[in-house]
């Protein structure tokens, strides 16, 4: 009898592994739950002038990766650098906005997200698109790979 | 003895399904190879004015998604209709190249691939980088996410 229990178990075991591939439904509603949150907590970070928190958001890792209108660059440190060197304080940075979030679950440990980015600053209100690539880490949900692109306003209408 | 022979069975199942989750290296290197050669295969179908072989290698979906300096647009058949405006013949076409193809495989069934474009034209020299995503599916794995960049490039070294 000891022995069927055993069989049970294992294939108790069998099918939970199994259903690993396919997350639940409401593990993967959490999931996305997660990783919008981390996205709003970036934005939140970057509205109170904390770029150290607004980095929390990446990968910390040489591997992590930004593509964009200057190419590729490389390294979460390297990113770090560049955002305090652009941004040196609050007014330079202004108030950002993500909005349009669109998650596509690519596994239960990886994920896409498309998304707007708008900034409002003294001196102008520069705004495009980002697609992200985000992993599940043991700290969490992390971006491993950001594209970011302006995308020039079409002029406003203007009374004729 | 049947019963722990049904055992063994079993936990030979389970170590299967739970490799399942992280691929074999020799399966990855495959599917590395799957992915390179579908974007080697876009840009011959480019290069022959073959507009309809190159979308091949496109999710035929109308969530497919299309990033860049113009916002985000949607769907196969839009894609390939803004191609043919576009690219009206094999002279505006000219010769793509894709390089520094740099692929992440997310799970089994998902990829990140980062490159880099360029175009030569009679009229220009385009170029820049792109991330797309693609996601294996019963007919192979196909891009599902595309976000292109052009990038300036630095003007040329001159004699001072």
């Amino acid at each position: 009898m000891k022995h069927y229990r055993m069989i049970a178990a294992l294939l108790l075991l069998t099918a939970s592994l199994s259903a690993d591939v396919t997350p639940a439904p409401a593990g993967e509603r959490e999931e996305r739950a997660n990783i919008r949150d981390l996205l709003i907590a970036q934005a939140e970070a970057w509205n109170r002038g904390d770029i150290d928190g607004f980095m929390e958001g990446y990968w910390k890792s040489d591997q992590t990766t930004f593509s964009g209108s200057s190419g590729v660059s490389r390294g979460w440190q390297a990113l770090l650098e560049r955002y305090r060197r652009n941004y040196p304080d609050r007014a330079a940075m202004g108030r950002l906005t993500f909005s349009d979030l669109e998650i596509t679950m690519l596994s239960r440990g990886a994920a896409l997200v498309l998304g707007r980015w708008q900034l409002e600053t003294a001196t102008g209100h520069p705004g495009g698109v980002f697609s992200v690539v985000l992993r599940k880490l043991p700290q969490g949900w992390r971006i491993i790979h950001d594209h970011t692109s302006a995308v020039e306003k079409p002029p406003a209408n203007r009374v004729s």
